[in-house]
């Protein structure tokens, strides 16, 4: 039964793709390989790291910030559990949106839910750093 | 008709996620907010920057990484054009991973194609720089 509802799934994800909404590609092993797309990843560390109510108001700003339209996909994370020299996982929140594409980003930089957001919440953290990707 | 097939591939994720075998949630605004998720997002520096050849070998090497089978989701990215002070724009190729849970991840880790690929390839970087994520 699993197997089916993914493929219906995956069927009409090609659908979708073809009339230029979505942005997934299935590959043969039934995973998707994202094309075509802006990610917009972004770290946050905050000022006081100890402040559970600081941390919630960052997400409670991040969640008003998730109405900006050209936003395709998002995801407020937090550090795993997870644990090597390699990984980072000093910062307070991830924040990863999925865009259509380069301008779609853009618009959201400038868009006023995104503007108010930086003016009620900056405060909040002492460093953001951002990778921006397109398919490589 | 863009409405309607998004509509459309919006159904289809609620009734695959509620098999348990797709991690989107559809908010009101029609964008998905992924949730219950393991997010791996891995930046490289290349050895050698300006070499075509190193990061052509890199591509393949995760072209062949990406048939891990927990993968669920992933994108070979580079930097976009986008250049403000707070984007790491240095790194020669991300990588994406989105996994069902952290068990997940962990098995990618200890899989063979995966001991492979940093067997093969870990030449061509100089530095890698991990952010795990989950649902914060």
């Amino acid at each position: 039964m699993k197997k089916t509802t993914r493929r219906q799934f995956l069927d009409n994800t090609g659908k979708a793709a073809m009339a230029g909404t979505v942005i997934f590609a299935a590959n043969k092993t039934g995973k998707m390989e994202l094309k075509n797309i802006f990610i917009h990843h972004v770290y946050f560390w905050l000022n006081n790291p100890d402040s559970k109510d600081d941390l919630n108001k960052l997400k409670e700003g991040l969640t008003k910030l998730s109405k900006v339209k050209t936003i395709k996909e998002f995801h407020m994370g937090k550090p795993a559990d997870t644990n090597r020299d390699v990984i980072e996982r000093t910062y307070a929140i991830s924040w990863f949106c999925m865009f259509d594409n380069a301008a779609d980003q853009e618009s959201y930089q400038k868009d006023p839910i995104h503007l108010k957001f930086v003016e009620d919440y900056s405060s909040l953290w002492k460093k953001v750093v951002v990778y921006d990707s397109v398919d490589a």
